[in-house]
């Protein structure tokens, strides 16, 4: 309270009204939005990156069944059927030799090879052309209030004026380093994390990928994946020690241990090589917050979840969360029912837990561990064989991996 | 050589000739000799224990369908048909529910429940009637010439009599403790092994058992087994710690942590109690030995391989190794074609590992591991979950349970 005569001077503050704040624009966050507007529920999504940077990054390229199904169903899913490379089959490759799992022949169903970032593009025209709001470049983000029903969101936008966003819900889409989940008080939430003795060294290179599907090789010498972006571009991984620097990685190096490891007696097969376009070391994690939500903040993705990438689920994690999420609000803020609000939490776990255990039971039955002792190293070897003849085994690989049904 | 004139006193010592001098008569042993002698190979089967010993030894009681199978062909399968207890399901309980696998439905196979001690009378008594050679009480027993084509056994007979039994083979059947491992020198075989920091309290009860078929159950206090030897004996099982004693477990104190782990909500179940007839506490290990053979000297069984219990693997793999280890041997002395017996450790370790990884999967799902954070605590129990919902994760179980087909 002003004492009279006494003047102040407060900076100029836009405050905007919506019904759902979105915090980040990466795959879960436009996701959501995309989905609220389609049911007409408001929703302002903010983003700390250029829209350039987000659709450019290159991240998960792993579209399950159940993902694939819903952007066909919301209608962005022309280019990803147009572009995308449906796959229906991988190879699992040990003791040298190559053994394909039959994902459409077990499960009936199919993965498809297309970028996150195109995916991101494919929802940024689609808000463009809606005339939704996604402001990029924004900074100092944070969300308050969170305990009451009228939370808001601190920012100031991309010319640095200080701004407000009133909402009724906030969703954190921001990924694992976002200001979402650290804004919940101490105690409210609990940690579960697990690290890993290693990491992948992944390179995008320009050549046409040397086999059509994906390779996930255990070899002594250490894991291998080869996948792909596009006809034209592969993608490429090593399993390195946990603390390694990319610096000791020539091309020539990467080249040579890739075909090491991905070699094999029993197909014709031979690496394609070609420039190397991007490398870089990836740590490997598994972490899980709980619950996914606190009064009227929801976690949504990475913010709330990371796998290590053996099981191509973060993306569809983050897909399947804010599907839930946003019938949640849906029901919340049109019909003032807040079961499923409620509910949304233990709803999403059942299915970030699978995930969770899906992506271990890849890492470690591929990975080599260098703490595990050689009866364990017997234990991984038979897994994988068993993995490879029986057709229980090879399904519940397959299920997993093109995705179980959405709850 | 004696010089002319000199004298000296030899001990007696008699010796005996057969084609496979065959260390102990336990399951493994005395289905050797059955299939044998079936063949028309001669064999001699030396046991240091009492065949009253032999015949009341509590231990396996589940027999899988390849066992099962194995032994009607063989005709000593007739009153396992008339007493056993076949199986068609078994009940994993966790989270206070009971979720059925429906072994039966899942595979086409089922389990039967027969006790060890029950095929060891069957075949001791077949043994008898046909007159083919098993000496009890037998003492001092230790292989030698191993790495010659004319191998032979030392041992004392139940008279104390020094007797010597010449071979063209052994076959080391006496388990875990027994003298045929060991002969092997240092630098021939190669151990794997992995001991686990709880151990099972095993109950043997007079009261019909609670349920028609066995309960492996996961609670927060540890893991319980239900299970049962006839329609009125119950066999019942605790984890406690590794180094437990047994004088702290009173009979109430047991029936009272079993009802409290056993408790269901879905289910209409009561534990029965009964007279304590025999309680004691087994350690849990895994163990291999690789090769499992040395020259003429071939292991089979528990001499060979250890699993926990979990998964009712151990004389199932006895029976196994001895069906491969039987056609080896007459390929070997009836045809002189070595081939198989070379192959014999290849063949059986590729089931000996599926079987050590089932038998740990088992484990590590059902127990309550004191060691693990609350990461690897959710893993365990979304797995169970995933376990008792998908089809393919069931199948996987049932097929390992109800036992792989024969190589």
């Amino acid at each position: 309270m002003l004492r009279a005569g006494q003047t102040i001077r407060l900076e100029a503050l836009t405050v905007t009204r919506t019904q759902v704040g979105i915090i980040g624009a990466g795959p879960a966050g436009l996701l959501l939005s995309y989905l609220l507007h389609s049911e007409g529920i408001e929703a302002v999504v903010l983003e700390t990156r250029s829209r350039e940077y987000v659709e450019r990054r290159v991240r998960a390229g792993v579209c399950e069944h159940p993902t694939t199904q819903l952007l066909r169903e919301i209608g962005v899913g022309a280019r990803m059927d147009a572009e995308g490379l449906p796959h229906h089959g991988l190879s699992l490759r040990f003791d040298g030799e190559d053994h394909r799992i039959a994902l459409t022949e077990l499960t009936g169903k199919a993965i498809t090879v297309y970028g996150q970032q195109e995916i991101v593009k494919d929802l940024i025209a689609a808000h463009e052309a809606k005339g939704w709001p996604v402001e990029f470049e924004v900074s100092g983000v944070q969300p308050h209030g969170l305990d009451t029903e009228h939370p808001w969101i601190a920012y100031r936008d991309e010319d640095g004026a200080t701004r407000r966003l009133d909402c009724d819900v906030i969703a954190g889409c921001d990924g694992f380093h976002g200001v979402s989940r650290p804004a919940i008080p101490a105690g409210e939430v609990r940690f579960f994390d697990r690290e890993y003795p290693f990491a992948w060294l992944g390179v995008l290179a320009r050549t046409p990928p040397s086999h059509e599907e994906l390779i996930y090789t255990h070899h002594e010498r250490g894991f291998a994946l080869h996948s792909m972006r596009s006809p034209e571009i592969t993608r490429l991984y090593l399993q390195v020690p946990h603390d390694e620097k990319i610096e000791g990685w020539s091309d020539d190096r990467i080249w040579s241990e890739l075909s090491l490891r991905l070699e094999t007696s029993n197909q014709d097969f031979s690496l394609r090589e070609g420039p190397i376009l991007d490398k870089g070391i990836t740590p490997m994690r598994s972490f899980v917050a709980e619950p996914m939500s606190y009064g009227r903040l929801f976690l949504a993705g990475d913010a709330a979840h990371i796998v290590p990438p053996t099981g191509a689920k973060g993306m569809n994690l983050a897909v399947a969360d804010v599907r839930m999420l946003s019938r949640a609000l849906v029901e919340l803020l049109r019909h003032k029912r807040s079961e499923l609000a409620e509910s949304y939490s233990d709803i999403c776990l059942r299915r970030v837990w699978r995930a969770e255990h899906f992506s271990w039971y890849m890492t470690s039955m591929l990975h080599v561990d260098p703490g595990a002792d050689e009866f364990g190293r017997r234990l991984q070897l038979s897994q994988l064989r068993y993995t490879a003849s029986s057709r229980a085994a090879a399904t519940s690989l397959a299920e997993n991996y093109v995705g179980l049904p959405f709850a």
